[in-house]
């Protein structure tokens, strides 16, 4: 049975793994088709004829945008759009005002240098304020560029307004076909994967608190000694440190249109909010692995004492963990009522009576109310 | 001494935070002074006479490569130098072996289309191989964009060499601005970043330490009851949120040239794994904290009759970890033998007292041996 769940645990792995890289292949192979279409720009003549050098432009943007999930491309291309909008539009103001103060002359170098000063100065502070670079970072980046590009090749083109308005279509071209094979073409979404990974650290945590319970009682039959803490404690971790890419994907969820049951109003802080939770517990559950390795360690028959209650307790939370895990996945209402409080109670119930008797009890009570406080 | 204590803690984080601000502020200025500095390409005839349009590449170089930390900016410019001589090389090589095999026709545009379509494929895939990804992701972007402007307009324009001469010796110019005045004017080091949050890392758990023990023995009294553990569960996780920040900083130390007292071979990988203990101890913490916020406490008697060995114990546990934070600080090597040894023994004695009557003690006993461990 154990080698049941071993291989089981492994099939899972590698299936995942062998999933993850047929979407790496894939969104290899759709970057690659982007560019050949952007490329046709260049490569049929009748098209050349139309859009000339500027064909650059659509080159760099599919290169620039496309990204591994679709709300990323889709960010990323909405900020470089708006950003090269602005930058462009007040770019050609600020050129302008600079040729009717004063016409040819050095004035003018000095009031462009001093413009590009100031405004890429003050749009450089605006992009380190969190907020704006969590989800802004790009598209600031893109106005600070155009803005200085158009502003200084103001002073030497004579038809700035038509070159913005030729760069301006053909980036709206790549942006197209970013859009199309990004988000129709076999799309990879990024609220997919946050949805999966927090139901996954359910099962994760399920598995650590099997496995330090596991661990604890057959520490004296020397098996798997070695192995056991150190798969525990990394499975922990994965859960404790997933923070920094579960708000990524958060941040790429929100950009994604209307995909699944929710419609546009999915529930993303409440995603974050429970990864928040699984979070902490995976602290106490790797404070828990802390104990099992102590050198101090109660006797053998103190511990065969608790075992019966102690194991009905940890397999009582890896099952509460699943079956949440699971109405995650199925995305169905938790029966909260009928099944977890009950059981919830009746662990408590067996809790006291470890308590009283031994000093392994309030660590999981506080994983209980971890629990509870969903 | 309380207030002074909590003042002085406030001040601290207020010196951290306007010192942050001034780093920022300083970070645009250099910013807008690059910019202007690459617009005189444009705006100077003399030199617009010899770069011309180029000049634009400049520009984008220096909006594109200039980051916040020092070595940021060096990564991505030693990055975008590689990638663009690579892809140039190998975009030239093909056009010209397109060229070649067929001249002038269809065959020659579904050559290039379909390397295109290979080169540009493979390199995404190699891009999201985690270790590229982590160090080289923008280099291998600006390859693929390179390789496809130069293979793509190498039908078109008949010099292509002299093109990416031109565009590569601009591109140089920007590059050497963007280096001149992000390492040698007011730097700011990511290296200095990753050692002082190291050492404020310590100092946040020494804090909370002393914060859930103030908590503990002083519930009866109810003061800040409310306030304190949020506190201090907010400290612990900044402190376990920390990885994703340290390994990026640790990234960009690495390309920092010398600085400091261990030149060239600065142990950065060392200050990863401190980090992680650190992260482990947070967890300790918090599950610490957990049991704090458990309803089920033991009464004010008992909680008395173990007041002074848990003080004595858990303020030892700060002194150290303020210590050894110290130390890091002033990069002077712990008296480990003389210093710490002869506490951590003491700490052990005055902890199997405590355990021998009461269930708080193992938890702490782990904290003391995260740190034996060191």
């Amino acid at each position: 049975s154990i080698f049941g769940i071993i291989s089981n645990r492994t099939l899972r792995v590698l299936d995942q793994k062998s999933k993850q890289d047929m979407r790496k292949l894939l969104h290899s192979i759709k970057v690659g088709v982007a560019l050949v279409l952007v490329s046709l720009l260049y490569l049929l003549d009748p098209l050349y004829e139309q859009v000339g050098e500027n064909a650059m432009w659509a080159i760099m943007t599919v290169v620039v945008i496309f990204e591994f999930y679709a709300g990323a491309t889709l960010s990323k291309g909405l900020n470089r759009g708006f950003g090269t909008i602005l930058g462009g539009v007040l770019g050609c103001s600020a050129a302008t005002f600079a040729q009717e103060v004063c016409r040819m002359g050095k004035g003018n170098a000095v009031i462009i240098g001093s413009s590009v000063f100031v405004i890429s100065a003050s749009a450089t502070y605006f992009r380190l304020v969190p907020s704006i670079k969590k989800r802004y970072d790009y598209g600031v980046m893109i106005f600070i560029l155009t803005f200085n590009l158009v502003i200084v090749s103001g002073l030497r083109a004579e038809k700035v307004l038509e070159l913005a308005r030729d760069r301006l279509s053909t980036i709206g071209m790549g942006f197209a076909v970013c859009i199309f094979i990004s988000l129709l073409v076999f799309p990879t979404w990024a609220s997919d994967e946050l949805h999966d990974s927090t139901a996954h650290k359910f099962q994760l945590l399920a598995d650590s608190i099997e496995g330090c319970l596991e661990n604890y009682f057959r520490l004296d039959k020397e098996i798997m000694k070695d192995d056991q803490p150190r798969s525990i404690s990394s499975r922990c971790k994965s859960v404790l440190h997933s923070r920094s890419k579960d708000e990524t994907l958060a941040n790429f969820a929100k950009w994604e249109p209307w995909h699944g049951k929710f419609g546009l109003n999915y529930p993303w802080t409440k995603y974050l909010q429970v990864g928040e939770l699984l979070r902490e517990l995976a602290a106490i559950v790797i404070s828990l692995k802390g104990c099992l390795q102590s050198p101090r360690q109660p006797s053998p028959s103190l511990r065969q004492s608790i075992e019966e209650p102690s194991e009905a307790v940890g397999l009582t939370l890896a099952w509460i963990l699943r079956e949440l895990g699971e109405s995650l996945v199925k995305m169905r209402r938790c029966n909260r009522e009928a099944v977890i409080v009950p059981k919830l109670k009746s662990m408590r119930l067996e809790m006291s009576s470890i308590v009283s008797t031994f000093k392994f009890g309030p660590i999981e009570n506080v994983d209980g109310l971890a629990i509870a406080s969903f």
